[in-house]
């Protein structure tokens, strides 16, 4: 066959061609390695690129499933994983200068699943240091770039996951959510990202911040892509404290239902309608799509959402200092300055401050609880603005001038504080070529839903196709 | 009919003869008031009695049973509530002078739900102020009494509730339990007292603690009992953000199935072991009881249980703290020192320690997820000790003086910090007198499989007999 264009290719496409042997894992990872190697150094996705060890086991499972041995839909094909999850033998940095020589002498499960499932890491994803900011800016790795606008951030923490999946460069990634890290920068980069519903899957062996709000989720081109991975990784563990024990799905099955008379959910609170114009314009024709597939939409009110930052920042950063209190005391000159004055403030809050918190954020969990017994799914932008230029300290939202740390995860934040499953998928670019994300989020262990809505929204547009001219 | 003995009297025998007309729900509430006359003056079981109001709603129900419309099990059953249950119109003091005055202006969920089954309230319990202590000793409304032995402790938070059921000062209470103030008090006073599965009754309207770790539940003579109560009261409720959606269920009929062949796990740990010489005697002879019954034992081992103390004060006084900041500047005098101090403590813990304590907390949980797996049930003393003597600042255990105002809640703690459920029953006394209680703890929803055992304990034993010489 021609050669191999990674950057149009699903994983359900390449799975279906490998599984025909029509296509070759080496021939697949061999691209993904000569995409990374044309655009890393610009993009700076990666942080250890597993060339060598790629390669050969993507010959292993040439030869596996030429023998006949064919294991699935991730057999042969290549991935990338945040550097926040451990690989055995292989440098785990959590994007920062403290953990830069750490090398985990066992895989996370995530990583032991996906390698079962028969795919092939070819390397680590770059991140905004110690997954603790939403704009993909790191000092020690570089600053990740946005695919589709030089100079722009790609959205973070999970930045090079983004940009290796709109690029080409593998076909998915696996990034961790404590904010909106899954989903920042798949709005901001313009691929699908999935944060899965709080105990879906497994966090063992994925660097810590917040054991309360942290979720680990894939990252794709297309939904159907999502739903292949979700699969792949999700499951009880019992090395994980928050691990549910609910029945193992196939997610991809999932897809298959019928969305004509979905009821969504649209927040009708005013700090939902603070908002970019263009993203706006994008999320309700969106929406207008939705209803065209036979959905009906109503109003539902989620005014604590407004209290998300807050609560979310008192919550993450007490429970981040929590666990690295005594590595910020052994390491402090290898963290940077925004992290260390941040494990600081969380050593110095008050326990009443957090407790608080958690109190709040058991209203807001009753609110979205309440909104999901009128709807199905609610729908909402993924990121208020579409991604701004590298090095900004303050972004202009709704006539004000907003902190640019802080404004990324916005609207992403309230479903880490429930656990419930959000997922984002591209619904436009604006006049300048940025991408929009639109978030659709569901009930407790309702991802199937929530990916049914978002296959059949790509089923009805081409946005997601608008990479292959990156 | 011959006065009415409510000494002797479960709440099923008495609705037997209730809905059977051999027994007026006025007898009842008479003989029950004048248990209370007789001996509450030093007993302190009451902070408040509803004599006139109870009496008048005695003839109510009289009324209606007379004429076909009878409610169910508890239909003109007196009962009795701990003085942290909002009870609409009527005093609810948490037992601190700090809230002598609070009349609230609803029932909280389980008042109505006690009501809307028939049950008729005849007073509002004494408790350790505020329910933070185990003893019952309470500086504003009088120590509590032990009914087996003047001048001891009978044992608490929910002190009143057990002296008023131990003496047929109506035929049950609910309590609450936060560190094991059901089971504590049940135990020291010789009643059945039951520690539902977190999220399985409602705390709404009751003076909170700590909302991860507190829980609600009835004290009674008999399992039987506790399962009647336990099914009133039990149930979804969306006011309390910890309440479970699981479906309604009759404990009553969980009773009847069979324990043959039930594994029981023996804990293992070194910290189990340090006990009452005669604690380990009667709980010994309860498990060969059990034996007899047809169980099988095996030993468990919960190292984490060890620090269950620690990881419990942590996370309880930081949320009591959160909770009462206000209430402790307002009002700083109308509580006591011991109270002033804790919310003092609580408030000046650093949100680190607070968090750490949730983290081991999970740890406890997976060990007693994992014995739980190994076994069908856990059984253990309920109190290392006995009840000791009223103003006890050290008590002897394990040849070691240990602080008194810790140690009852040393074995009950873990099951607040799993959620699981847990169960005190009365397996025997001492050579001074003493009640000993016998906990079993089971996995989370199963409260049916852990009143079953207790059920069939009772139906093989004669402990529970024994308050009739009150």
């Amino acid at each position: 066959m021609a050669r191999v264009d990674t950057v149009a290719l699903t994983v359900a496409e390449a799975a279906r061609l490998v599984r025909s042997r029509k296509l070759s894992p080496v021939e697949l990872v061999e691209a993904s390695l000569r995409r990374v190697e044309a655009l890393d150094r610009r993009l700076r996705a990666f942080i250890t690129v597993l060339g060598d060890q790629a390669m050969a086991e993507a010959r292993k499972a040439e030869a596996e499933i030429g023998a006949g041995n064919y294991k699935g839909p991730l057999h042969g094909i290549p991935i990338s994983l945040k550097d926040l999850f451990y690989t055995r033998g292989v440098l785990t940095t959590a994007g920062t200068g403290a953990f830069d020589d750490f090398v985990p002498n066992y895989d996370a499960t995530v990583t032991a699943k996906l390698k079962e499932a028969g795919a092939i890491v070819i390397g680590k994803n770059n991140l905004h240091e110690l997954a603790v900011g939403g704009t993909g800016e790191n000092p020690f790795f570089g600053n990740g770039q946005n695919p589709w606008k030089e100079g722009y951030v790609p959205g973070g923490s999970s930045s090079g996951s983004a940009i290796a999946v709109a690029t080409g460069m593998g076909l998915a990634s696996m990034g961790s959510d404590t904010g909106g890290s899954i989903r920042i920068p798949a709005s901001f980069s313009g691929v699908v990202g999935h944060k899965p519903t709080y105990g879906l899957v497994s966090r063992y062996g994925v660097f810590a911040l917040s054991w309360t709000l942290d979720h680990v989720g894939p990252l794709t081109k297309t939904v159907e892509d999502a739903a292949i991975v979700l699969t792949a990784v999700a499951g009880y563990d019992a090395r994980d404290s928050g691990s549910a024990q609910v029945r193992r799905r196939n997610y991809v099955r999932s897809l298959r239902g019928d969305v004509k008379g979905l009821r969504l959910g649209i927040p009708l609170d005013p700090f939902f309608e603070v908002l970019d114009k263009e993203v706006r314009q994008a999320v309700s024709q969106a929406v207008r799509v939705m209803r065209g597939m036979g959905c009906t939409t109503r109003r539902v009110s989620l005014p604590t959402a407004a209290y998300s930052q807050e609560i979310g920042l008192a919550i993450s950063w007490a429970e981040t200092a929590s666990i690295y209190e005594s590595e910020l005391r052994a390491r402090f000159h290898r963290f940077s300055r925004a992290v260390q004055d941040q494990i600081l403030v969380g050593l110095s809050m008050p326990s009443s401050v957090y407790v608080k918190a958690q109190m709040a954020r058991a209203v807001a969990q009753r609110e979205f609880h309440r909104a999901l017994e009128q709807v199905d799914l609610i729908v909402m932008p993924t990121t208020a603005v579409p991604a701004f230029p590298i090095g900004s300290k303050q972004v202009q939202l709704g006539g004000e001038s907003v902190e640019a740390r802080f404004l990324p995860a916005r609207l992403t934040r309230p479903s880490n504080q429930t656990g419930y499953p959000a997922l984002s998928v591209p619904c436009g670019f604006t006049r300048e070529g940025l991408p929009v994300g639109l978030q659709i989020i569901g009930r407790p262990f309702e991802d199937g839903l929530v990916l049914r809505l978002g296959h059949a929204y790509q089923q009805a547009t081409e946005w997601h196709k608008r990479n292959q001219q990156l």
